[in-house]
């Protein structure tokens, strides 16, 4: 008899989730019982309601598993779950998210409850700290279950830089981003918009990101958080690269420490999942590369089987403090993975 | 009897070389008479001397022109010129243009000569009083001929958007380029190295963007060229386009001019070459766009047949005063068609 | 006052209706009065209709024309018509193309009437004598208009290069295509499906092509067409191109001329456009390349304005008796170039 | 104390080079000894002498290891060596192997030896007595050691399916190639011409490919190999793929198999390497998809970790008897992965 957890995935088809099947195979924590998706997939075999987007082969239990509507009802009637990981479109996974929080822990990938004043926004080697205050969103919604969120993809591997940087006095950011085309799901980009192309704009990232680095890196006060007081300025564009999200930073410090000491902070960068050697946890969040052409998404997004950012390129700015290239991983780091990791901190917290 | 000036082409094998050609073909006021290139080449004719990388097909009597070796002695040997168009490697230029220089005006895609003192760094449509400057070259060197130059591609487009916003006090700018394999010549960017990847360092170029730019916008005394006194940082990246760079630049001005204000500048921009009529002048040297997804390389970068720079995404910036996106073709403005632009406008001022 | 013929464009919106619409502008004979489409678009502005796929401008005026609904009387009720071009979908075409069959001249670019035993499937330069059919047409059907049909993309340039191989005995046809994402239609082929990829499959492709050229290339004998005799397999790929279809073809014949009189039947091959000197026919219907790397698709999918053909590598076979490659413009020949250059010859015989 | 063989891999910094180091990291029989290279790469640190174009890691101490001349004297002075693996440029491979072939065996991908009579041409799952020749070559040469050699990549995936097709009389292949970018190796294909092209011609590719499958499928009668007697056509494409060549293949039996029985021989085909099970041996030499849009580069190329050839689309054919795809790794069982699994193969056989 397993003592792993049993997870539904909601939304398992979409990109996002394929990726969270991928992931969670062979997961020493948790296993796969429940697989729901929209009315449009709901009663066929996973095999036959999407084209296995991943590299690696489709598990054959996966593939003869029925898929459910993204329901409560439905779900239970399939199987007795533990918790819940979404990766529902962001139409449907507001109200969606809120009938299984009532009864069950929700990872979620969607943006629909980031910045609900009650929802953590976690990154676990960031602020793992937020996450008590699902207990406050319990009592205040009466729910036995909760919601936590993730940031979004090209946040979460900035944010993940950003926080070794609050020693030396973060004022300001400004970030121009390459990100990958598995950023929009699937079908996502027609390759007739990319070949030979960058699109310089992705709808509602800009506003993602210069609104959720500020919570991720706010203060828990025990009751909710409150936002940093950093600046950020983004101007984000897709790129024709399958996976992982590259980003130019310019960064402006109150302190104006040297190059050595920025990469060895970030190169010791150690977070709570790395003391708690959490299942996902990379051994280092941040990997520091010191070529003059690195980081590259092509060889660099499997760092840490995915789940570390690398930075290269560190050196001053002519007018802000210094710059760098960041890159992470956005479906693993940036999405099912961090999602995962995540679950993994609560679980290990007593919280879900 | 024709009375166009007769110009030769050094470094015409290259990709920028090329593009020459491409563009010389039925100008109203020049006509190739030499091709030069380096020893491997020369002696060859210029069908078998490199693959010709033009969607156009090579003009017939271009393919069985000899190539000579790009030195004064065997270009005059092979015919009467009047100007020079070099685009020599940069190794290559240094010594090569000052030979001709001395003879010929000379117009000058390489770097090696765009910092001296005494040599203009011109775009005609900013800084065409610099023009001027090669009088004084001309004394100083006691050449009967002289050199001018053309900033670096990444520099070209970046520098028009400039200008309308000297007019509001410009303090800062922020760069972060998405830069077309073109720009790197022939062989240039291996395959297998941007093949799903981006590759954030461009050898040399965040240097040139950060030096070339104060030159091109400041003054002209009379005597020499006294720095802009802007800041600019530039991060450099090449993506897997063909043609087109793209750049998503952030903008600190001392006025806070209102979007509306910016674009009415961006679009009424004319300078010199627009009043003087000259053959390539576009007739507006910034077009603006206003979809939220513009400009695109494959969908912009030919606009006025590659001459005009594209902006769009013009928006409030939460730390700066704004930013926006700029896009130019990088063999055309920004390279051959910028020098053909220089020469007419000399031309037509009685320098050359 | 205009003599142009008035016509309306079905299915105005897609990648080939856009196409139709670019090659429609400052045409000597044609004017667009209608612009239709699906219920979805009916309704709005062209420009807010769908995204303008075309590199060249959307031209202002088709910008602020209104597109209706794809039947007789919203049609009617927009404009008065001469004549329709289609390039409706596959699942809409069968029945809408005979509603406006029956009072109209229909050029149609859909698959669902081409195999009708009295609908002509025309290449003018192949079978210009197939186009009498309509009349036949017209009588059986009691119909004032008719329809007329254009083979498929990839079958068209191949057919273009099989009818000079004739007068050797042609026996059959082994052909393995790279297509182009263009062909697929937008937003058509998901950038992640062919990023660093091949896709070895083409719905109901290789079916269109193996029946199509046999009738094209057979005996109109006054009543309807009698099928060619050779035989024809092909293999079906997508490949990573933006426009052009290439195709590697293995020819066996009765006779076995000299590599040389291949060429020769090829570049000298002329048809009833070239004699009649159809606005839209190329110069040569088909273009022979020495090089040993040509014909590529960025390179001659423009030649003859993307209404040529081109072939190149023309060489002896170790089992057929040879083999060439040979490429199109899928959009342009492939689709509304060869629907307009088909409307040209129905004109120029008095047909439409 | 290992009993590992210590190997020296000649073409060390190649692309091809690149993938024996990799494979050969934890490999149970062979570890690199010393690393050889041309004159350019003698004497620097390997981490100095090439970009390294893997995904994972440069392995530390390759890395630090020096890089010797490609000669026996100072390969000797390096290391003691048992064998050694060549990937040397065509030019250079000639008489270096020769040299190295006097004193040690030779496990040869260049293609200089391919079709000397007395050299092996292997492919371990076809024809494994073939190795057997040495002893001849040997004998005649007066050798200690021997030069056996690899297949050109697009013929290994190739011969491995006609392979099993031989028990019905395989008489005809006609066969088109869809080549990746990295059988061209290092810096290879330039961006330019491969962005939103594909390039018909692989200098040499077609020749290779019609001769070397009727050797490797030849019968050794004791003494040298006597040519199968089938015919082979070939036409070679280079498509925008980093790795993983497609072949789209048409066959002429003398017998009518149906396509469940073709199936069949496929997928139950094993040869010596999964009786012997040597190290570097797929479980399944062929896998057989049944999807219809498989197999795809990117998501097949890695089957059996890159050693398994992947077949499907499998269908009768109008003209030959049935035509399929094929897809294999090109520089793992096209290249280094096939040449491990040859040394692997004389070793068990105590031929080397």
């Amino acid at each position: 008899m397993s003592l792993k957890r049993k997870v539904a995935v909601l939304g398992a088809t979409g990109a996002v989730g394929q990726r969270f099947i991928q992931l969670l195979q062979g997961h020493p924590w948790f296993q796969i019982e429940v697989l729901a998706a929209s009315e449009r997939s709901a009663g066929k075999k996973y095999k036959d309601a999407c084209p296995w987007l991943m590299e690696t082969e489709l598990p054959k239990e996966i593939a003869e598993m029925p898929i459910v509507n993204a329901d409560v009802a439905s779900v239970e009637q399939a199987g007795e779950v533990d918790l819940v990981f979404s990766s529902l479109p962001g139409d449907l996974a507001g109200s969606v998210e809120e009938q299984f929080g009532a009864l069950y822990p929700v990872f979620s990938k969607a943006s629909a409850h980031r910045m609900d004043k009650d929802v953590p926004l976690i990154i676990p080697e960031i602020n793992p700290d937020h996450a008590e205050m699902v207990k406050i969103q319990q009592k205040q919604r009466g729910w036995k279950g909760f919601i936590t969120t993730d940031p979004n993809c090209s946040t979460i591997q900035l944010a993940i830089t950003l926080k070794p940087l609050m020693q030396f006095g973060l004022k300001q950011i400004m970030v121009s981003t390459m990100q990958a085309l598995s950023g929009a799901g699937y079908p996502g980009v027609p390759s007739l918009d990319i070949i030979d192309n960058v699109v310089p704009f992705i709808s509602g990232e800009e506003e993602k990101m210069e609104a959720e680095a500020l919570k991720i890196l706010g203060n828990y006060n025990g009751y909710t958080v409150q936002n940093a007081e950093f600046q950020l300025s983004a101007s984000c564009n897709r790129v024709n690269v399958k996976d992982g999200h590259l980003e130019s930073v310019f960064i402006k410090l109150e302190q104006d420490p040297t190059i050595e000491e920025i990469e060895e902070v970030f190169a010791k960068f150690q977070g709570e999942p790395q003391k708690l050697k959490l299942p996902s946890a990379p051994v280092n969040p941040i990997v520091v590369r010191h070529e003059n052409s690195r980081p590259q998404p092509r060889f660099d997004r499997d760092a840490g089987c995915g789940m570390s950012v690398v930075v290269g390129r560190i050196r001053k700015d002519p007018i802000m403090t210094f710059k760098y290239m960041c890159l992470g991983h956005n479906t693993i780091r940036g999405a099912a993975g961090g999602g995962i990791l995540s679950a993994e901190l609560y679980v290990s917290k007593g919280l879900a």
